[in-house]
């Protein structure tokens, strides 16, 4: 492990100023102020910084000042990061890199950027998602001198223009990858191939990017190491389970304002995702049925007290059916004919194939837009469904994610970039690997202060009859 | 008890459609829609619906189409109501009854005043809020000839002059009092107090219409019966209980996106409002903390595994700051100067008082307005505390009441009005009653079918056991 | 109210020294100890305490000592009447009372006993049920000169033997009777009716004497006022949701060692120990089902996330049937030749019918007794019913009564006593009364320093807005 | 894997008789059964089954009969097991095997030796425990000619006595290990080494045993391969988190009667056992605080609700300790000094060591037992602490495990004998290993039948999307 992390001490963290919340504002609510832009493609627009500055590309730039609230709202929440820079006045674990990033382009990435760049990183930035990126945010970003290119609405075109004007640069060429989803390793992997030979690694953060690496692996084609930072145990538990279990009620208020007592919902999958929205139904009164492919996850929901069904057997007495699996095609057709009157169907999985969409825009189906993200489909005899974010993910489509989850995800994103930058020569090998147990500790305790929380620590003695350091790591690798 | 009630049995009611939501759209959401609305005052204008009925005054006649859609779909979720006007095309138990009402003007309101109107009664109505009126449903109202009175953003002056319309017309004279909030009542009272002399009965929804109800049976005043439908126990429970449970998660996130789990949350009050705040609150992780006056609701607290304390014990770590208590100046300025940066405080009781909000605006404190509904108030050393609503019920300015929960007051109202009209002389004084209890229980079975909830009957030989009618009631009045 | 209440304010009471748990031990337990006991009948023996006193009859005084240091157990638990004591010292609101007591005889009755003796009573005792005496505190009492008439195991002979020896006393009258389960009132009813001339009140603590008391008083026949204890808030709620949602699962784990999660669960009847029932099985993970009779107990059920059903609907699915109606008969002989193999059947009403048990003593039906309490019932074709406590209180009979329920109990019943003795004149007619509202409030105030709990206090402003006086009530009588 | 696991499909099991619970009778309760028995050593003892064998040891032959209608009833219960007997008929994959076993000896031990047995093994046994034998088990057992070594209430002579004569006989020699924490293990290693070379391999079942494993394994002694069981998913998920969540409302109630509601519990330690105890106690109305050395658990528990302390902060005020850490002193003599007059201490951690219970046998202490299992131990001033299995744990000492829990160990324990007995030569190494996943999901597979749980079973196109197997393994080795 990079020695960065070794002499310090967890608990002595002095507590930033107690988060002010702030919105991670979504493409739904950013909607409506941005009506009033103009309709010119940024690609086709001179652009500025008040610096003199040009390298970037994004919407607006008059909005600048805007953003940086928004972006130091943020920092008051993302105490762990803050902590980190202030660590970094006294040195640069990241002096030298040159991170190439592909995320979503929000608040929280501004402050993960400005961290990495505090840390002595150079960045320049891509967007992961056409709709994801808050144009006030980019601009800020861009004002700071940030090679920034992004913005709302792009096209697939723009998408990849965009991507390639991060990498393709004269004079400047990436040794780090922090990516989202894989798309800019994929564009590097089928464009640049010959840069990989001066790149150190890839952090990805999402499930479909880390599969694509895997895959790699498995092809024996992946030529640098990479780090899954998905899998972690933080954003595991932390992403998945605690937000999902406030996202899930969140995003079906929000679009339906349906009251949760005395409804039966079928959620489809008992991983840490179906978990949370199991518990957090469950908790507001609801009849919660689950459906299971694993035998274990299975079990555990029986235990946890949910009938455990194939969806076929209560679709007819649904209220809610929720998607949670990473599969596809798990609500078909033929289940969508069976619903009664006024179902709600949603997706809060990783894929927007868990509903199978596409089966619904058949002719004898009218499909009505009641609100935005929200459509009833409706059958010839009048049945409606009543279908959310077209079968998006819920979570992000119609909620917003809360500050401490993107804290937590971005902490571990720039340890990973510290460790895989620093690592000694052939302690990380061509592959994928998860992130060493003390750094998801490390992670956890920056985050302990919000909550006035205090680690007990070993004695000497204890350490010593449990065989464990006092600093950590206090679980095998495995244990989860 | 009115011989209407009698001889029908709960259990057989056709279900009707399932419903399909529809958002309760309050002030904050119904604001995006009307900004293009003109300036001009409802009262200057010349109105007629397009069968040449003037006999009302709404913002816009126009938007009566896109208002009858929500009434039709608040319709489907109502099925206790749409059950009445099906029994009602037999026998019309409100045949001659002049009602005049005074209530929030809303989607399921319509489908009260159409259901009255079913059952026989001629309708007058005007808005007990000056912002709750939704344009388009006044509009439909109003084109079904319905003589409304009320607009979204109405002065006061503008407020008292729809109550005088409705009551004050020659060749009317209401004979029911529909209130909520006891203002018809009181200008009744002050205006036109030889009225009464007609008057059958008074139905008050309201905890303050209730309260002036008492004061005025207590003074010897009261000149015709009331049915106190506030303290129901369908109402006390399901508006209360149930529906907080949920809108105090709602209210929350879609105004702060706050994370919930290991927040520490003082509730303030532990009747039914602050029962149902904590159960959700605990339910999603959050450290709750209760304060009361009445020992046996503290009692509860503490069986309910919550830390009973005074505010003062725990204002300093508190993370969220809720008020369900009917009090006045739960929190003051003391309390608010020692919160800590970030604390979020939100009212859920039924005055804005309990939140000294007006110690807040004072020359040293800054107010910033960074959403609708939220304020974040800034002392001089830069602590922000976030206000929700400015102190007013969060429930109703930040989240949607549950068409569900309306459908039980709703019918209990129209039920209660039926119970007054036609009640034998002598049944009910001057005095404040509330519902039979077999009433209460016909409301809550006719929303049984919603959940596809069977209930079981007694056998004979049971009933005879238990010393009950078969047909209930099944317990004693005091009985919650 | 009786003055005694009035000037005392409900905070600064001492806190006693916490209470060391104590068992309250009932039959199953003791019938361990006992075994060694001679078998003579306790009517058969010549009595004596170590001062000569004889006017007793119990199983063995030679068990005082032993009998005194459980009393001494139970006090440290029960500082409500500890206080009660205390402040007796000044005042002895029950001097000249005679009170004639039939109830449970256990350490906490005899903390009762005790210290409504020190606020100025005499007391004569019987056992109001054959099985339920601790003979070492009968023994214990005794000794202290109390004349005690009750052990364990009498017969039903025996039992209104020890009834008539309370009453039946040369030159001594009783002026108050403290019964639970209304047979001492019905035998001096019927044998010495001329005793009422010189009584002021009965205080009644059980559903089936308050019964009892509400038709005397429907017929007429109440010839004296009666405090119905039973349904005081206090009672209803802390003695049947909280205890029992912890006796559910002590119950069944001690005679069956089920492991709850997973478990299908029918619980019959809605009610507040169905609440308590229910809110803790679906905690420890079990699917519950609930049948209902009363609409608004039915959609609470709904609303509180259970499945509402008959029981024919998923009784072949059952692992485990339980009742709370205080009805009969609900779970049939026909409900129990469906009931799947190994199905615990169990009951935690109010009496011993609600499971037709009757109809399981058939020749073709084989018993075997497995434990204590626990009966297999084996159908012709090897299919095993799991029986508990042969239908009669699961509560009661296989786990124990938390001592702090007994304590609220208790209190509740000295407070009666000394209202009902003191009440002026006229304050209570021939009739069967709830206990004031203030009252109940004083009970819980007294319980509260157990859970270091604080109250908070109205200001005299709030105290005016509200409409209250400082010291309570708080709520209306109506309020639960 | 085994070639035994791969071409079943695991829904189309045949659903057994739905289990009639049993007893796993532990020592209190045993206690009381088994006091008249005669005070002979059993070694002293002739011993001789009805068959004229007589290689084995035991209380008392005659118990057969009682032990084998145990035997029978547990049986109904490990469906799991019975299934597994079932496919033996078959093919027996124990051919062969001999194994030598030191477990606690049960009923539910006997269903497992006796389907070891079934699927072809001979078994030699010893008890893991010198108390938890229950002797008509180990009876029956002798009688069915298993050659036992075990009773209740061996000496620790006594108990090394039996493990060798189950390893040391004539013509006999083991070639596989049950072992249940390392004992058997242990002194094989240091009496006969050369065993080893026949041995195919060890399973070991608790987590002393697996760290001694590991230990060898480090100091490249370990010279067979070993399967760690205690960490298998199902284990640590169903054994630790799910049976917790139940005994320590168990072994509470049955030893202290506590009621829960209201109590502060401090929980030490958040890993399963502790996330069990806090959610059932949570659930039940208790106010918990817990302790953790790691920051992840402790981020865990404060976004479970839970407030993260240090001990020393609150022990003032806990009402309840308990300690689930496997560490040692984790409640030390000056937390006991500073608890409070009738604080609860227990531990449900894995040693006798978490609470310094030898700290407590000083002079001016007074150690009271007042029941089995509950001693008060009394400080000069009179403040009682009450002491639970004198520090040992509280769930094997005062609640019983549930034969569902202990079906899903001993499958598990049967499928890895059956691995490692088959397994290809180089499959296993010298090394420790955990189950391979797909048969933790067998094992979880083969008990879905009893809570009639129906898996959902994937398409071919759905196996291929996701890259599975449509039989699993469905989760990587790494997903908890």
């Amino acid at each position: 492990m990079c020695i960065w992390f070794i002499h310090k001490s967890f608990n002595n963290l002095k507590l930033l100023p107690f988060p002010i919340f702030t919105a991670s504002r979504l493409p739904l609510a950013a909607s409506y102020t941005d009506s009033s832009d103009d309709e010119t493609s940024p690609r086709d627009k001179q652009q500025k910084n008040s610096k003199g500055n040009g390298d970037f590309c994004i919407k607006n730039i008059k909005q600048a000042d805007f953003g940086r609230r928004e972006v130091e709202i943020a920092e008051q929440e993302m105490p762990a990061l803050m902590a980190l820079r202030k660590r970094a006045q006294g040195e640069k674990p990241l002096a030298g890199a040159k991170i190439v990033g592909c995320t979503h382009i929000t608040a929280q990435t501004a402050v993960l950027m400005e961290t990495l760049a505090a840390l002595g990183a150079q960045c320049r930035w891509a967007a992961c998602n056409i709709y994801s990126t808050q144009n006030e945010v980019a601009a800020a970003l861009a004002e700071n001198s940030y090679s920034v290119f992004a913005w709302k609405g792009e096209s697939e075109d723009d998408f990849w223009w965009c991507i390639d004007r991060c990498v393709n640069v004269e004079g400047w060429q990436p040794n780090m990858i922090l990516d989202d989803g894989g798309d800019l390793t994929h564009w590097i992997y089928k464009k640049y191939p010959n840069m990989f030979k001066k790149i150190k690694g890839i952090v990805e953060e999402s499930v479909t990017g880390v599969h694509r690496l895997y895959q790699l692996s498995k092809a024996g084609k992946l030529c640098v190491p990479a780090m899954n930072v998905n899998d972690s145990v933080t954003k595991q538990k932390f992403d998945n389970l605690y937000c999902c279990r406030e996202s899930i009620l969140d995003g079906l208020k929000r679009t339906t304002d349906v009251m949760f007592g005395g409804k039966q919902v079928v959620v489809c999958g008992y991983g840490e995702v179906g978990k949370g929205c199991c518990a957090a139904l469950k908790a507001m009164g609801s009849i919660v049925y689950v459906t299971e492919i694993d035998p274990i996850c299975a079990l555990q929901a029986c235990m946890d007290g949910f009938r455990l069904v194939k969806l076929n057997e209560v679709i007819r007495q649904a209220d809610i059916v929720i998607t949670c699996t990473g599969n596809k095609n798990v609500v078909t057709r033929e289940h969508l004919d069976r619903m009664k009157n006024g179902c709600i169907v949603c997706n809060m999985g990783h894929s927007n194939t868990e509903i199978d969409v596409a089966s619904l825009r058949t002719p004898e189906l009218t499909w009505e837009r009641v609100r935005s993200q929200v459509d009833h489909v409706i059958w010839p005899d009048g049945k409606r469904i009543v279908l959310l974010a077209e079968g998006r993910l819920l979570n992000l489509s119609c909620s917003t994610v809360p500050t401490f989850v993107l804290s937590i995800t971005a902490t571990t994103q720039a340890l990973a970039m510290i460790e895989l930058y620093n690592a000694p020569e052939g302690r990380y090998k061509q592959d994928v690997y998860l992130l060493p147990k003390k750094m998801d500790e490390y992670v956890a305790s920056l985050h302990l202060p919000t909550f006035d929380a205090h680690l007990t620590e070993l004695s000497d003695e204890q350490a010593k009859y449990l065989g464990l350091n006092k600093n950590g790591p206090f679980k095998p690798n495995y244990y989860r």
